[in-house]
């Protein structure tokens, strides 16, 4: 069985097998981890190793915080205004997919947010970003953008390189797959539902310089200062999420750096989307500078052969390959824990499905 | 063993069982419940069901909605004045312990809130509860109090059966330890990471007539209106503290109703306290009509002995008896998961290091 669901995901086998292999008697105790004090010295060891794992897999320099903030990305989409807008009000949005119009949509609940929209209007999907200095606030506090869009498989490229800005960006569903320069940013967050583990938890990685910055109304357990003062141990935490990021970091370190792990992402990308262009049965309407390695998004003919598709693959133990309702079709999420066997197994599918329907 | 920890605490045995038995293979798909989509039928069936057993094991009226929001309790310390007091910004709090206190002291970062000491000042440790009615302001939106403070091992009895007003309660610790009448109060809310689970999931049980005054900038995942609109699926929840959820639901309604599981948590309870009044190495500050049935505090002479007692504990299969380092000393978390047979091996140790050391 090959599971392509988007998030909450698959965990890599090893780390789905340590869970078992562990959970009636976690570190000797003779019952679960989540049956642990998150004041207990053995759950805080747990914490600091996820931030030291953190640190080393992504380079990430001494003047930023790591924290696990309760909730998804989809929390922080207030929590990042509130957090960072208490003394100018004023941020630019980049739009262009259903998670950076959301995190638009809520952060205009708080402050003077100007939304720049880049995604063309024409098919094949490609995005506008040729000048976008001139679209960009002088005086706004920080640029956000989503560094891939999950529901419509579009990816934005590395943006960070060429603008000298304050840059806050959501990378729930790429992190961890590529090599990133955080230096680069100001903050980056990510739901640990994708490349990180269970749902329930979202990691913030955020520059010190920012800390100073949050509205008076912000809760304190969602107040950025306080949880990086207290070790994000200011609340019982999620403690299964914490002890499960920390057997998927582990896991990732063991498959390679960065490099390494994004040059197996292209590989796996690469097998769907070659296939993708050399037949006409199924669509993928994204240009090719702009396809998502993490989620591939494609359709059959008609709705009636998407739903067959879905439910065909199914039975092939292919799970959970039915598009978000707001984009139709097919979508295979591919992220980290997916190894290439998988892909090889769908396309082996889609192939056989559409000589069969074609 | 025996966990007597405090929250993150025990799960009863057969429900830490049946998480291991199913974990690699979740409703025969192959893989764990964690991997599921929250918008996975099989993932919804369970918060419906959760809803359903909640209802009936609680006796919910129909007018109340039932959400499972992100972060325990703490979160909702500043979530509550911020979902009820967007119209009057008045309420009032008592307080009589740590839990009680920080709940005010968030919340007076958002209103009016006027702090109502209720505990005396002698030893053994009461509460002022006589006159009540004349310090609560006529114009509250609503009056705070937890049922159960459970570092200092204080509880309040029943307020609610006498007050006619709206309540809202911290039952974090004793929520489903005894029968309550929903109806006296206008909302209920309880971390997971006691009675309910496993941590990073709030309960909270809301009259609908609570449900337009909400703050502007209250963050929409964190909206009561929003979340009880989507069936608290707005975001991605932290789906595996709902399965576990799920299970010990079912497990405590196999243990019969709310009276009966009332009269269980008193007998286990009577064995140490009974214990502690027959004695004099230990002592309990607690007067006794406000000892709390969920946490029981107790200290030895001095502060070695009270060391010394929780290291040998744990080597005699008693762990985490050590007190909260507010209140120090011992404490015993006794919540409905734990047997009594756990009780009855504690107070023979005590017994046992009492004469050794006495």
């Amino acid at each position: 069985m090959y599971n392509f669901a988007p998030g909450p995901a698959m965990l890599p086998d090893v780390v789905r097998q340590q869970i078992h292999d562990e959970w009636l008697n976690w570190s000797n105790l003779g019952f679960s981890i989540t049956e642990v004090s998150h004041r207990n010295q053995l759950f805080e060891h747990i914490i600091d190793e996820n931030i030291a794992l953190l640190k080393t897999i992504l380079s990430i320099p001494d003047e930023y915080e790591i924290l696990f903030l309760p909730g998804g990305a989809q929390t922080q989409f207030a929590l990042i205004p509130m957090n960072l807008l208490g003394q100018s009000q004023q941020a630019d949005y980049l739009v262009y997919g259903h998670w950076s119009q959301a995190a638009y949509q809520e952060a205009s609940r708080y402050g003077d947010i100007k939304q720049i929209n880049i995604l063309s209007d024409s098919v094949p999907y490609s995005l506008n970003i040729g000048h976008l200095a001139d679209s960009i606030r002088p005086h706004s506090v920080y640029l956000h953008y989503c560094s891939n869009e999950t529901i419509e498989s579009i990816c934005l490229p590395d943006l960070a390189a060429s603008l000298d800005l304050p840059i806050v960006v959501d990378m729930s569903s790429d992190i961890l797959s590529k090599p990133i320069d955080v230096s680069r940013f100001k903050l980056i967050y990510a739901s640990t539902q994708k490349n990180l583990g269970v749902s329930g938890l979202c990691v913030v990685i955020v520059h010190r310089d920012l800390l100073d910055q949050a509205m008076p109304l912000t809760p304190s357990i969602l107040n950025y200062k306080k949880q990086a003062a207290a070790k994000s141990l200011l609340n019982t935490i999620n403690t299964f999420a914490c002890y499960v990021l920390n057997l998927v970091l582990k896991w990732t370190q063991a498959q390679g750096d960065l490099a390494h792990i994004a040059q197996h992402n292209h590989e796996k990308a690469a097998l769907l989307y070659s296939y993708l262009d050399q037949q006409d049965f199924y669509q993928n309407q994204v240009a090719a500078d702009y396809r998502s390695l993490m989620n591939v998004t494609f359709s059959a003919p008609n709705q009636e052969l998407n739903q067959l598709f879905v439910k065909e693959a199914e039975k092939h133990g292919l799970y959970a390959l039915k598009g978000h309702k707001v984009f139709g079709g097919m979508r295979a999420s591919i992220y980290n824990a997916m190894p290439i066997a998988g892909i090889k197994c769908l396309v082996d599918f889609m192939r056989q499905f559409a000589k069969q329907h074609g």
